[in-house]
C-alpha cells in the first residue's frame, strides 16, 4: 500500500516536492495539503490538477488528517518549527525543509517529541543527496583517502537574493552555509568543535544599509572538527557563471573532489582558445535529482522503519555552527567554540 | 487546449513515451492506446495506472479515434510503416520510431502520404536532441569552426544483444549506426554521396553461426559528403566501459567535440593515480532528456505549426545510407554509392 | 667513456639533436659534424661554439671517422638512405630520421647491409617516445584494454606547408601521414594488412595545381590489421588552433584515450562560459621531449648492447603503407593490399 | 656582450640554476662559483666538467670578482643575506634564493642596500613563473575575472621532509607557505593586512616531539587583503599522490582556476571506471620551466635596465606574513595584524 503523505506549504518547493511525489517517487500518494493561501496563490487550482482535492487553509487539517502517514513541512521558514512539532505529535512522520528554526531550545524541544513518539524525521539536506557530492562523501566514508585532513567547500549562488530578503534571512550563514555546515558533517563525519569567520561585502557594498542586518555576502569559515581535519567553507553570494558547488576531501591516503555539472560537455575549439560550458545555473538545476533521491530515502526509512539518513540533529547541528560562524564574523574572526 | 495523442504499442518505448507524455510534456494528453498483447504483456493495467482506459488491441482503433490529433507509433519495427500510414491517411499527425522501415519502396511512399495530407512526421532520432550532440551541431551550424572538414562519431553500445536480436535485426548498419547515420547528415548539414564500410566480428567471433546473417559487430565506416566533409562512423556492440557517444567534428576554423555524460563528476586521487566514474551506462540513462525534448519538439511543431526538426525524408536518407554501408561491407570496403 | 656522436646534416633538426645530445642526454659527446652547406648556412660558427670543430662539408668524413662510434643521419631526406648505408657499412650504429627513403628497394637493401654488420639502427620514429601516446601503447600491451579492436590516431598539424614542399614531398601519405602509419604498428602491436584511403583538398582547394601532384590535405585511412584490429588515421593540413595529437584505442575490456598537451591548465570561467588553452602549437613543443627520450634510449641499446625499440624495419613497414594509401586515394579508396 | 653571473653555493639548487644558465639562458656566462664544500662535495669536479674553473671555497671571491656582474646566491638559508648584501655592497647585481631572511631587520637593512646602489634584486619565488598560476595572475591582472573576492591555495608537498629538518626550518609557515604567502600577494595584486591560522600535526602526530619545535604539518591560513578580497591557504606536508599545486581566484566577473601537470594526459577506462595519472612528483618536475623562466626574466632586467618582477619587498612580505601565520597558530587562530 502506498505511503500516504500530506504536504504542508504549496509555494515554490512545496510544489517541487509534490510534482516530484507524483512522477519521480513510487510508493506514495499525495493525499493532503494545506497552504494559507490556497486561493489567493492559485495553488488550490494547481492541486486539483494533480487530483489532490482534500486541501485546507490549515495547516491542522493535514497534520490531524487520520489518512496522512506522513507530512512534508514546506511552509515558510518561521513556521517550520511549529507545524513540524505538531506533526510529530499526531505521530506522524515528518519530512521538514531546512532550517527547522533558527531557535536552539525550540529544534531541541522537537527533537526530544521526535524521540519520544518514535517516528521517522528528515531535514531537507539534499545536498548530500548529489550524485557529485555524494561520491566525495562515500569514498571518505570507505576509507579511500585515509583519515580527512582538510576539507574545503566552494559554495557560490548565481545570484544575490535582495536586501529585502537578506533583512529577515538570519544572515549569509544562517541562510545559505547551512547547507555547507551539514555538508562539513557529512564529508568529514565529525563535528565542529571550534568556528572562525571573516566576511565582506563585495558583492553589494551597501548590502548591510540596505538589509538593515550587519551582514556579509561573501565570507570564509574555517573549523576545527572533532577528528582532527580543518574545514573551509567559502561562500559568495554572487558567482556570475552560475552555481558553483564543489567540495574537496585531502586526506592521509589521497584526495576526492568533486566538479560542477555542466549545461553541456561540448567544447568548441578555436584559435582564441577552447571555451566550454557553464555549470548548471542554480539549485533547481543542479539538485533537481538529489530533490528525488532525498524523498525516496524518506520513504525508505518509513516504509522499510530504517533509520533515516538526515536525521532531526542534523538540523541542529548546522544551527549551532552558524551560531558560531555569526559571532565570530561579528567580533574579527576570533575562534568560537560551537555549544552542544 | 491540450493535444491528444494515441499511442500504438505499449512495450518498453511506448511506455517510455507515455511516462514522458505525463509527467514532462506540457500541453498534452494521452486519450488512447492499442498494443496486440495488450492482456498478456499486463499493458493495459499499467495504462489504467495512468488513467489511460481508451485501449484496444488494434491499432485501427487509435488511428480511426476521431478524438486523437496525432499518433505515436512504438509498435516492432516491422509494422512502423503500415501503421504511420494509415494514420497520415487518416489525418493524424504522426511521431514515428525509427527506423520507419527497411524498405525504401514503402518509405518513399509513405513521404508521398505525408506530403499529400500536410501532416506532421516525426522520426525518432532522438540524439539530435541530445545536450552534448546538439552543442556540436549548433557549433557547426553557427559557423564556428567554419566549414566542416572531418566528423568522426563514435557510437558504442555497452553490451551486445542476443545472436536471436541480430538475426532479425537487419545487421548493425540498420539497427545500430542508423542513428549515426542521421548523426552524421545532423552536424555535417551534408548528405553521404559515398560510403566504405569494414567490418569485423571481434566481441563475438561466432556472431555469423550464431545469428545466421553475415553481420559484424565492429565496424568503421568512412564517407564523402556532398560539401567536400569527409566523415567517420566507428561501431561496437560491447564498450565493457557502458555507453559510449561522441561526436568530433573538426573544420577550416577550429574544432566541436563533445564527451559522455559520467556517473558523476567526483575523481578520487590516491598513489595509484586519479579515478573518475564512467559514461552512464545505457540509452535510458544518456538520452533520458533528449527523449523528452523530441517530443516537446514535435508538440510545437503540431501545435505551433511549424516545419518538423527530423521529418520523413530524415527517416529514409540513414536506410539508404545503411544499404550502402551493408554492401560496401560485404563487398571488401568498396565504395558505394549512396542512392537518391 | 662517452659514446662518441658524429652528425650528417645540421640543419634544423640536425641543430636539434646536438642541442639535446650536449643538453639532456647523459654520457654521449659528439666529436664530428658534417654539412654540405657548412660555411653558407653558418653552421660552422654554431657548431664552434658548441665546440665542435671536426666538421666536414663531407659526409663521408665523418662515416669513416675512426673516433665515431655512432653517426646520426640529419640531412636532406633523399640522401638518409645512402648516407645510412655508407655508415652502417663503415660499422658504425646509426640513428637515421624518418623517412629512411620512399624507394622499397634501397630500403631493404640497408635492412640487409644492418643485420650483416651486426650494428644498431634507429629510425626518428619519436611520437613512441611521447608521454601520452606511449601511455596509450603501454595500455594496449599491459592487456588493460583487452584485444584492440578500434584504433583512431587524430594527426592535424596547425598550418600547411607551401605548395613548393608538397611538391617535393612525396604527398601527404608519405610525408605526414608516415608518423601515424608507425603509430597505428606501435598502438596495434599488429600490421596493416589492407588499407582504404580517401582525400580531398579542403585547406587548399589549389594545392593540385599549385604543387603540381594530385595530393591532398585532408585524408582518412582506414586499415585492416592482422589481428583484426580496424585502425583509422585522419590528417589534416591545417587545424587553426594547433597541433592536434591524439590517439585512442578500444578493445574488448576498455579503451584508453590521450589528450594534447596544453599551453597551460588553467580556465577562466565568466558569463561567457569557460575559456582554457590551446595545444602547444607544433611539434617541437609537443615531441620536445620525445626527441631527448628517443635518443636516450638508442644510447641505451649501443652502450648496454640491447635491441633498438624502433629499427630498421620499423623504418620500412610504414612507406609500404603510404604506398597502398596513396594507390587508394587515386583509386577511389579500394582497399589495397599492403606489400611485404 | 655575455652576462657574467657567479654562483655562490654549489648544493642542489645552485646546481640546477648553473645548468639551466648553461643549457636554457641565452647571453650569459657562468665564470666563477663558490662553495665551502667545495672539494668535499665533489662540486669541483661537477663545476670543472662545465667548463667553470674560477672556483673557490670563499664567497667573497665571487662577490668581489670585477669580471662577474651578477651573483646568484644558492647558499643555505642563513646565509643568504649576508652573502647578498656583500654582493650588494659590491655592486652586484643579485638572484637571492628565497626566503632572503627570517630576520626583519636584516632584509630591511638589505633593501635599503638595494636602494642605494641601485642594483637589480631578484628573489627566487619562481611559482610566479609556472604557466598554470601566472595565467591565473593574467587573468586576474586583465580583468577578466573582474575584482578578486576570493583566493585559494592548496599546495600540498608529494613527501614530509625529516624531523631533523623541521627543527631548523623556522616551521611550515616561513619554510613551506612563504611561497603561498607570495603567490597570493602576487594573484590578488594586494597586500595581506590581517592573518588567522590554524594548524595539526595530522602527517606525523609526533612532529613537535620528533622536531622539538611547536610546528604543525597541516595549515589553513586565512588573510584579509587591503582590497577587500579574502584568501586562504592551505598546506600539507604530504600529498601521497604527489606535488598538488593549485590556485583560484574568484571574482565579481568570474573565475580563473587552474590545475596540475599531469605525467601524462591519458586515460584508461574499463569496468572499474576511469583511470588517469597524478601529477608531476615536485618542484623539481612541476616547475623545472619556472625555475628557467624566472631566470630569464632577471637577466632581462639586468641586461635591458628594466624593472626586477619579483623584488626585495617581495622578499620582505612574506616574512612578514609567516611571521604574523606563526603567532596566530600559537594563539588559538586569533587574527593577527601584519607588520608593515
Amino acid at each position: 500500500m502506498a505511503l500516504r503523505i500530506g504536504v504542508v506549504g504549496c509555494g515554490r518547493i512545496g510544489k517541487l516536492h509534490i510534482n516530484n511525489l507524483i512522477n519521480s517517487v513510487p510508493g506514495v500518494e499525495v493525499v493532503a495539503a494545506a497552504d494559507p493561501m490556497l486561493d489567493k496563490s492559485g495553488a488550490r487550482e494547481w492541486l486539483a490538477d494533480r487530483k489532490i482535492t482534500n486541501v485546507s487553509t490549515d495547516f491542522q487539517d493535514v497534520v490531524n488528517n487520520p489518512d496522512v502517514d506522513a507530512v512534508f513541512v514546506c511552509s515558510s521558514t518561521d513556521t517550520h518549527c511549529d507545524i513540524a512539532l505538531a506533526a510529530v505529535q499526531a505521530g506522524k512522520h515528518v519530512f521538514c525543509e531546512k532550517p527547522i528554526d533558527y531557535d536552539v531550545a525550540k529544534i531541541k524541544n522537537l527533537l526530544a517529541a521526535v524521540a519520544e513518539k518514535g517516528v521517522k524525521f528528515q531535514v531537507g539536506f539534499n545536498r548530500r543527496f548529489d550524485h557529485n557530492h555524494k561520491a566525495v562523501a562515500d569514498a571518505v566514508k570507505s576509507g579511500a583517502i585515509g583519515d580527512p585532513h582538510i576539507v574545503i567547500v566552494s559554495s557560490r549562488d548565481p545570484e544575490p537574493p535582495p536586501a529585502s530578503y537578506v533583512a529577515v534571512s538570519g544572515g549569509i550563514f544562517y541562510d545559505m552555509m547551512i547547507h555547507d555546515f551539514d555538508m562539513v558533517r557529512y564529508v568529514t563525519g565529525s563535528e565542529a568543535v571550534e568556528i572562525s569567520a571573516v566576511g565582506s561585502c563585495l558583492v553589494n557594498p551597501n548590502l548591510q544599509e540596505e538589509s538593515g542586518i550587519p551582514d556579509v555576502d561573501t565570507a570564509v569559515v574555517t573549523m576545527k572538527m572533532a577528528n582532527g581535519c580543518i574545514a573551509v567553507i567559502n561562500n559568495s553570494r554572487q558567482a556570475v557563471y552560475g552555481y558553483d558547488q564543489r567540495v574537496e576531501a585531502f586526506g592521509s591516503k589521497g584526495m576526492a573532489t568533486d566538479g560542477n555539472d555542466l549545461v553541456n560537455n561540448t567544447t568548441v575549439i578555436t584559435v582564441d582558445g577552447a571555451r566550454s560550458e557553464k555549470p548548471l545555473w542554480f539549485f533547481l538545476e543542479r539538485y533537481n535529482q538529489a530533490f528525488i533521491e532525498q524523498v525516496k530515502c524518506f520513504v525508505d526509512s518509513v516504509v522499510n522503519d530504517k533509520p533515516v539518513v538526515v536525521g532531526a540533529v542534523d538540523g541542529l547541528r548546522p544551527v549551532l555552527m552558524a551560531q558560531a560562524a555569526t559571532e565570530s564574523c561579528r567580533n574579527g574572526g576570533v575562534y568560537v567554540k560551537v555549544a552542544e
